[in-house]
């Protein structure tokens, strides 16, 4: 492959941002992640910190929508009419995906991006997952959350990042037939799991 | 590694079986597939017919297994008491997974394998699965299978796999999770897959 885009879907804990940012930094290719939420700020004239609450997160109901007042706040979002937050950011990432994915390889981490680009030959979709006991020591080390309550915000951040995939793509997260490569991270050092990785591209 | 037991769940037309040969040749090990129900014939002197019918499916409901005579036939089984056929097979080809197991490194297609060996730390849980157009041609290729039926079979196939899986294991068949490395076979040529495999197995 002589241009590729590689997403990573991850579950939280299992390192997937940090495999996604080491493959950017050995192909040297940038590595898009929370960038995307910056870039959709900015194009929309929005408040970074609003769309931070809502990113990868599936849109809520409209009473709960509108109970919190997350329902067709912004001037920026003209062209989109009066939907959530969550959709005009999907909407937002969505355009912006697209656009990167035209122009250059990069990696980019999670929002769907697997589905966005269903259609792109150029496109190579990895999953990255872990066991529980080793999400929650990853948790605790690289993310200082309380060892008492890391399965507890695994499992939280996890059935959030499924509800959001489920809902945009209409696909059921973590099912192997979605991705190209599937790696449980637990299983290998981060190092070899990069390097199986491009190895995977180098052979495509 | 020095021991490895390599598991291979499968979609129908994914090339898994193939692949699997191809490692076991490589790697200069014992392949079971088929083999595993003439074992479980032989060692419970059971007619392996019987068992062909059954292989990689639920047991069916009682009332179905009593109707075909599936229930409680054989004096071979006098151990497992009146079971239905079905459990009678995966009980036995259970017992001859973890015999074969403890004494060498092999490769072992399909019947819950990973799932039998789940505590075992010499395992390497592998998933095959392909694109539906490659599994439709594959499937017209090896088997012969007629062209306009070719997705009907393969559906039902799967879905008859995903099933036992499930009864047997409690989890879901082809979830990233329940495996150590899934890989898409319609992406990359059935070769590369093999030295794919290898390297990670070498890896690990």
């Amino acid at each position: 492959m002589d241009k590729y885009i590689i997403t990573i879907g991850r579950q939280f804990g299992s390192g997937g941002r940090s495999i996604g940012q080491k493959i950017a930094e050995k192909l040297d290719i940038h590595f898009y992640d929370k960038e995307l939420i910056s870039i959709a700020a900015k194009e929309s004239g929005t408040d970074p910190e609003i769309f931070k609450d809502v990113d990868e997160k599936a849109a809520n109901s409209l009473l709960y929508s509108l109970s919190t007042g997350m329902y067709g706040f912004g001037s920026g979002f003209s062209a989109m009419g009066d939907l959530p937050v969550n959709d005009k950011l999907y909407l937002l990432q969505h355009k912006i995906i697209k656009e990167i994915a035209e122009k250059e390889s990069c990696v980019i981490v999670g929002r769907c991006a697997d589905y966005v680009l269903r259609e792109n030959p150029d496109c190579v979709n990895i999953f990255i997952y872990a066991d529980m006991a080793f999400r929650k020591e990853q948790s605790v080390k690289k993310h200082g959350i309380d060892e008492a309550r890391a399965e507890h915000i695994i499992n939280k951040t996890d059935k959030s990042r499924a509800n959001y995939y489920s809902f945009y793509s209409g696909q059921k997260w973590g099912m192997a037939e979605n991705y190209d490569l599937c790696i449980n991270s637990s299983k290998l050092s981060e190092d070899k799991i990069v390097d199986l990785i491009i190895d995977y591209i180098k052979a495509r």
